[in-house]
């Protein structure tokens, strides 16, 4: 290999990828990023079995070839590196880098040690614009479990219903739904959350956003990018139940000053983790959160609504936090039933994202 | 107690003496803030017995008290609280804080049985404009030990000499030495290292330095702001032996590229913990950084440069960079003698600031 690439792109691909490459893997070369001259490009690519991203960088190709170095040493190397155009030149297994004012060899592992995840030869294909796609994966992304016992919900499901791409996660303790493209393809499929917060990570605003996907695989495919996963096996729980149909307490609220209440009643909360009482009064057209008196001291703070009924309902103050995140819109909803029942909130303008907690026992 | 203060106000006294409190101390107490009228006005301290910061807030005083209050709790809470004013009302050990949305009750520990520093009740005084004595502290503070074993050497140092306040710290492998203003009190005392990070993060670029010391301690006061310190027994080691009067080799470099190369080396010198070799050649008029050969791979980097000289001596690349970071000059010179004597490092335009490098054995 000989190639020549501006220290620009090969800093942004290496920063995309090497992330993906882990030196706590028992296989050692999985620390190491895959770099590789395809055509004119050179292919930069990291993978941890499960999810492969691979990102391609124009440059000058004098002579073709393929090597793997270490992912992190490559990565704080080249973006120390001062800008404009860096030499790679390959001997053996050792990666020569120069620039006018710098010479360092990388000792490496060859490519064709390098595992890499199967193609997918045919698929269901699809794309969407890649801002809906991140404010849609944002808004859900965090209600994803981090608990290996159900592997089903550590992922991030993809279906169509009633002609439209819905996204979905949840843990079993609070769950955010949202409606997004229309669709005619037919889905039904689970990706690893880890995967998606990858994908938020490298791609950006501009290029479409093609998908394939097999019954194993799926690709997410943005301008020079290319994400492949694992999907997860089984079949996604029937999470439409959860949601209440009707609800007897309702109240509309100025998100930031929700958000703000609830952020001050639960530094009260710390030994009951979390856990916080919101109540509703139609009498007073107020929110009120308080938190459960502690060793330390309570509070209870309050935010003019519009209320509907009357009632109280414990939660965890930090899925009440994450959800108002997630909700991108000045006023909020919150609506509930019973005190052991789910609670509701969504954005006050728009139908298309649910959010749901279910309510801690009190 | 009964007072009223502004948000804004109380945030920031917490936030400046909050941090000296630790939950982490043998004595619970030492986890709170004091909070107590001191004529119109509300003193919020913390101590950890060797360091106390107090911080006065201008307030309304209905009725005098004092209380203490968990330090992270308060500090979290009123940081979030609305802007505005905020009551505080003591109710035997209850503090209750209230504004028109909020009203909290934090459990606190009666006031008598917070320590208390003694009072300094004569000593030397003198005064030092803050953005000097910042910009000095700020230059000399990294090369303080962190090594309990040597006391003396986790403290910076103030001395005069002839007729100026000179400013020093070493620990035993690097030393900074800084010249400040013009004194003609003779002092020779040695601050804590910790107390110095505090007394940055507290003073402001306003407030003229008020120092006050006695033998046992030291007190800085600026503005609404007091830090009082104790002081470290012992006298501190004679660095000037350690200072070359003569160099046999020198060099004249651009500070940002002489960071820059070195922080690249380094990257290839993590097993040999940061060593690298440093080249001097007034041939090529040309400073050059090598990392030692590892098993990831090796790098040397140049760096155009005024040489005097040829050699080459092997530094901890750490300590280049720290050295670096605290010269405010766009060209430093560096300047040594043998490969086991101690290297210097300067700003090529100011005699003031001296920064010495032991070499490593290579």
């Amino acid at each position: 290999m000989n190639v020549q690439v501006t220290q620009e792109n090969l800093s942004r691909a290496l920063n995309n990828v090497a992330k993906v490459a882990s030196s706590r893997n028992t296989l050692p070369i999985l620390a190491n990023v895959l770099i590789k001259t395809v055509g004119k490009r050179v292919c930069v690519s990291a993978t941890n079995l499960n999810i492969a991203i691979t990102c391609y960088v124009g440059s000058k190709v004098n002579k073709e070839g393929a090597i793997t170095v270490p992912a992190r040493l490559m990565q704080d190397f080249v973006q120390n590196l001062p800008g404009g155009v860096i030499n790679l030149e390959l001997e053996d297994t050792k990666l020569h880098i120069s620039t006018d004012k710098h010479n360092s060899t990388i000792n490496g592992i060859p490519a064709d040690e390098y595992p890499v995840m199967p193609h997918i030869k045919s698929g269901t294909n699809w794309s969407i614009n890649p801002k809906q796609l991140k404010s849609a994966l944002n808004q859900v992304v965090a209600a994803a479990s981090n608990d290996d016992a159900r592997p089903i919900l550590t992922g991030v499901n993809f279906h169509t219903s009633n002609g439209r791409l819905v996204i979905v996660a949840t843990d079993g303790y609070r769950l955010a739904e949202t409606k997004t493209i229309n669709m005619k393809n037919d889905i039904n499929l689970t990706v690893p959350a880890t995967a998606i917060q990858d994908l938020l990570r490298v791609i950006n605003d501009e290029d479409e956003v093609v998908v394939t996907n097999n019954d194993q695989q799926l690709i997410f495919k943005a301008g020079d990018i290319e994400l492949t996963t694992r999907l997860i096996e089984g079949s996604y729980p029937d999470y439409k139940k959860l949601i209440p149909k009707t609800l007897a307490t309702t109240a509309q609220i100025d998100r930031s000053e929700f958000a703000s209440i609830t952020k001050i009643s639960s530094l009260f909360a710390r030994e009951s983790a979390g856990s916080v009482v919101l109540g509703v009064d139609d009498k007073k057209n107020q929110v009120v959160i308080s938190s459960i008196a502690s060793q330390f001291g309570e509070n209870t703070a309050t935010a003019d609504a519009k209320v509907k009924g009357i009632g109280n309902i414990t939660l965890n103050s930090r899925y009440i936090n994450d959800a108002l995140s997630s909700i991108d819109a000045t006023e909020v909803f919150i609506g509930f039933n019973g005190k052991l029942d789910p609670v509701i909130l969504k954005n006050s303008e728009n139908e298309d994202y649910t959010h749901v907690i279910m309510p801690l026992k009190s």
